[in-house]
């Protein structure tokens, strides 16, 4: 067993063993082992943590169980527009993705933007040009449509449960929210994150969440740690969530449990977030703490077996 | 004299008392000033600090010598894609606009993003969709435009400051980057911030920079500080570096002073980036910190006299 290792998730929410079917959780369990077993795998090869997260993401999006590409929720428009992002804590160079609808693989995206542009982030048809320059094809939107996503759009609507009120409701994603992500530490000490999502569903066309904004949904730093979020995402992003693990680290000196602990049980709670997030600090400890009921959770040392998780 | 006070910036860059005519810097003072004291006349009369700074970056805006709404720099496509943000400390609640076109005030766009949505960014066509339902005027892109900026976009064309390039070409935003932001403190004791921005002239199409991201280049929080940024956006979202003033204050126990000092004349640089934030403390204390050759600028307390620079 080495210290180089990868966390992955699917998502964070109000999963509850008897909303699971034996079968469904066998499909998740069996999914989340088979990513993040390919990671451990490229990590014991020697392949870097900007590689192996952004190789775990892209499993993840092409994966339709999970909230990011295919099997993205559908927007209040019953369109999907995908976000990612991806950082490398050697450089603190991060590439992000917001608003995108005709590429296959937002985390892909998003690493062009880190590695052929200048820029950290970039939204919509610019991106997608930006990406199709590049070579990237373009693909329909229906590709990311599921029957499930497309249930949970009726039953969201049939509820009421519209962002398009005038009202501000609260944000209440228990049982909508989904994201997914990957934090890893390799063979030589980097640290790298990277986050996708297909947003919430009934979502207002053009909310862009924590997922692609680095230091909300992601962060990598190798002086600290690496961090990737699921949850209300409004919240995350008004707490930098992500980076947030790194300065009370950094600043406060915390440990990567006690700083979990701060952000993820008393200042999300605070302000009415939920969900959690995984993360991985400079000497390989694993963290992944939630306070919601569930999440879809897995982590692998290099030589070591895997570890599943989906309730608490 | 009291602790209320206001901060307003038009900027960083390149701004040397040779490139700048006598006209055209009495020009800027007396809108710098102008601003500033329409900002603190209403913290005197008792307006939040949240009302102040978006009125104040409504009033930069408007005036078309800086780079936010009219007078706006030009993308690579001849058009303007404009980002707001706003947070209010009190709250801790932010609304934020990216890439949007057809509203004359973009921080306008984000208050009713933070006020009448549970969200907080909205981008593109979504974020213009939401305001034109809440009554806000939709205007055609041209009237941002201004023969300067047009020039602008021209030399950078010509010189191939083109943001298209396919090489990552380091960013040199020296000569072309540009904000406006304004901090407050009312006589309540609370803090808030707003950001407005054009992006960059010859911009990528899609390109978001820290602007718009709480966190990156705006940020207010009633425990700590209230920060507005200008420079390389890129790298201000990289170190999140309006959080990061308060984190090494809340974290670190560094005085406001300390902590710009750390950011903007240590982390920034260390990174490539270059320019500078306003910042008011909770005790109403002001800093105004930039690394590069000049910032508009300008403060004034609650009964006091008002104070405007534009160099170092």
């Amino acid at each position: 067993m080495s210290n180089a290792v990868i966390a992955i998730h699917g998502g964070a929410g109000a999963i509850s063993r008897t909303s699971l079917s034996p079968e469904r959780e066998k499909e998740y369990v069996e999914a989340l082992a088979f990513i993040v077993e390919t990671g451990q795998h490229m990590l014991e090869q020697g392949a870097s943590a900007l590689d192996v997260v952004t190789e775990a993401v892209r499993l993840l999006e092409e994966c339709p169980l999970f909230n990011a590409g295919i099997g993205a929720v559908f927007t209040a428009d019953e369109t999907h527009e995908l976000d990612a992002c991806v950082m490398d804590g050697y450089s603190l160079h991060a590439g992000a993705v917001a608003g995108v609808k005709h590429l296959r693989n937002p985390v892909l995206a998003a690493r062009l933007v880190l590695e052929q542009s200048p820029h950290v982030l970039l939204m919509g048809e610019g991106a997608e040009r930006f990406a199709a320059d590049r070579g990237m094809a373009r693909v329909n939107n229906d590709l990311f449509s599921t029957p499930e996503r497309l249930a949970q759009l009726r039953q969201a609507q049939a509820a009421g449960e519209t962002q398009l009120d005038h009202s501000a409701a609260p944000l209440d994603e228990q049982t909508k929210m989904g994201t997914v992500g990957a934090v890893a530490r390799d063979l030589a000490g980097n640290l790298a994150a990277a986050t996708s999502t297909g947003g919430m569903t009934n979502k207002l066309p053009g909310r862009v969440g924590d997922s692609p904004l680095p230091g909300a949904g992601c962060y990598a730093n190798n002086a600290s740690v690496a961090v990737s979020c699921t949850g209300t995402g409004e919240v995350f992003m008004r707490t930098l969530a992500a980076y947030d693990i790194s300065a009370l680290m950094e600043y406060s000196d915390l440990s990567l449990h006690d700083a979990c602990e701060r952000v993820v049980m008393e200042k999300l709670p605070t302000l009415g977030g939920s969900g959690g997030l995984i993360a991985v600090d400079r000497e390989g400890n694993v963290a992944l703490p939630f306070n919601s009921e569930g999440m879809y959770r897995a982590y692998a040392y290099a030589g070591d077996t895997s570890s599943v998780g989906i309730y608490r």
